[in-house]
């Protein structure tokens, strides 16, 4: 089998999505990239998660051209695509339709910091990106997904090597990270911080964002030059 | 045994609804419809899930006469045999009391359509029939239920072969499609577009409806003549 | 083993709880009576439930004492006590603090009848029994709880064989029933009736009370001379 | 293998959290500490449940010093530690970040005594402890969230005895008891009644406190002198 590496990847990642609660039927897909071939593996598309097999996994190039595989890759293959070709640090991605954070995406609001559990991924709200142009929308919808992630990212001067989780606004989240295994972590933490985020608002409508040296100081101790968490 | 393929497909079909969370109890119930022969399959009334076997289920025909089986039909058989005689191209038919479309039903609300998951089944606001005049319910009530459900398709001008899903206000949801398992499949879309949309109202209690060049987008790519979902 | 029926009744019926996800630890309890013998088996107090066996199960008469076992019974076995002495038709008891109920009891607020679901097992809003006055609880608590209870019912004018559950104010439901088990399906039917409630009044706080032809509609295909449900 | 009753204490207790879905990921600990030798073992840092194991566990003494095992000890060591030193009734502690707690203690609230459940356990409000001034942040985080602890504690006159549990403003839960099993048990205590009165306010946001009879009526029925719970 060609690009098995790559393929177990995508396979075994694709499986952690229903076991992890992030899915209702083929709602997700997972990709696994090999940068020095240029490729990743995608879910095919609409294949229920108990028929995949690694084999059924679909080679695309960044350009979105299949180079590998007899079925049709994930409707979503365009806009892993894109991410890959421009963020070049990026290994894996998850697209789901999980139930929290797609609300959150569908209120068409970031997602606000509000502790630590949210500070220990991520030092920013989750970011919301507008719902496209019609014009994009009626374009080459998957391929401009992946332009209307990297532009909120622009405009709002935020480093996806910092912050690997994002909602399209009225569609649901995206994640990435240095491989698919941590792509679907993200995805899980997402929906948790989604979660935790809308109770908090139910709870206390004010709620305060969680303060500056709190959001360092956890950061840092999982992400910074002398984190301490993990082995 | 008779009638065993609409059987096990109404059998196959019923097992899915515990299994997918849609029902406690025995509160919910499938029928797989055999047009060549005007009939259809359906749970028997209050047998609990676990107990249930293919040759269990009832044979009706299109005006409700029991054809074959020892065991009393659902008692909503006659919503069931309506809607198959009516609406000729439906295959199968699925009622439950499903936690968050109940809800919907009985707060007497359609369910926006907010975002992407929506509109991948359907381009419009899940309909939310009004409880019936006080004579309908006092006469025929299961038989007057599908009228019920086809009047609100018909006073909204809503085609049943493109939304597949409706609440009965104060009462509870029923969903339809090309056979059975599309009909489950549909039940259980409908819960989670349910959920999903509650918790967009209270993120967001002005959250705006989907855009329409969404709504298009995502259902054509679905549903239409250039569809690219799926193999 | 003596009253090994009523034992092996109680003990099934106990072990339904954690499976239906009614309890926590052992926040719950379900006995199972007599009548020929004027006695009742109960839980014993605070044993987990994977180390229940139906000969730990406590044998009580209808005053509240000690008839056999080795154990102590649940500390609201005298609620239990005179629920059965004064209510005869009663067959079984539970008591659970399962979530949404027990908000409701917290909340001091009747359930209202929204639904179909609630109109098939109640014709009215699920009765919450005020907090009990100081001296009661000081005095005989678990004694006089019972009294609380069947007070709110003599003021209502409700019948215990129609309406077969019950809310404490500040504290959780109490359901009963022919037998143990018919008094277990009470508890899984009120806690669901008790979560669509709550969603129903979060997506439309005037969602008005289920009109009354609707309510008898559904009592009667289920509990009526006519019934025409189940087998 | 030295320690080996803490560090088997430790960890069944630890592989209680994923079971009681306490846990997402790595996002907890447990500690057991056995006082004769002044030391706790600790679930290492970042370590998956499923590849624990006994002798995984850290062994740490009560200045938080490191005195057996390979693996570095959670994150959350030093809180532990301060804890164990000043309160010297604890011999268990958990750390989590539990969804309806963790909201709690975003919202910067503490819980507020609505039922009987919650008095089974604690006869005050759960307190939330306000987040740490900027200096302790900065400074040895982990030992000063210790202190923050205690210092709410002493501010509202608490018993650390009486009153196992804490919210951490901004963070999430902390809860102790005698050993690391009972720890536990609080930490799923703390989560069903945070998530209780979410609802309770959700229904009624007017709900009144439990009164001050009901409060140690069920406090001491369960932990009093004549306390007839339990066996």
């Amino acid at each position: 089998m060609n690009f098995e590496d790559i393929r177990q990847q995508a396979y075994a990642a694709n499986m952690q999505l229903p076991k992890l609660g992030l899915v209702l039927f083929t709602f997700g897909n997972v990709s696994a990239a090999d940068r020095s071939r240029g490729v990743f593996a995608i879910k095919p598309s609409g294949v229920p998660y108990d028929e995949l097999s690694p084999e059924k996994m679909v080679i695309v190039d960044f350009e979105g051209k299949i180079v590998d595989g007899n079925l049709r890759p994930s409707s979503d293959t365009l806009t892993h695509a894109v991410l890959y070709k421009y963020w070049t640090a990026i290994g894996g991605i998850v697209h789901t339709h999980s139930t929290y954070a797609t609300a959150w995406a569908q209120a068409q609001h970031d997602i606000p910091i509000f502790g630590t559990t949210h500070a220990d991924h991520c030092t920013v709200d989750i970011p919301c990106a507008p719902p496209m142009d019609d014009s994009m929308i009626r374009g080459n919808y998957e391929f401009e997904t992946g332009f209307q992630i990297m532009n909120c990212f622009a405009e709002r001067e935020l480093n996806y090597k910092e912050v690997e989780m994002v909602l399209v606004g009225n569609h649901a989240p995206f994640t990435w990270g240095k491989d698919a295994a941590k792509a679907v972590y993200n995805s899980a933490v997402l929906e948790t911080i989604a979660q935790m985020a809308m109770l908090t608002k139910q709870i206390n409508p004010a709620a305060p964002r969680l303060k500056e040296a709190l959001i360092t100081k956890h950061f840092e101790r999982k992400h910074g030059p002398d984190s301490y968490y993990g082995q």
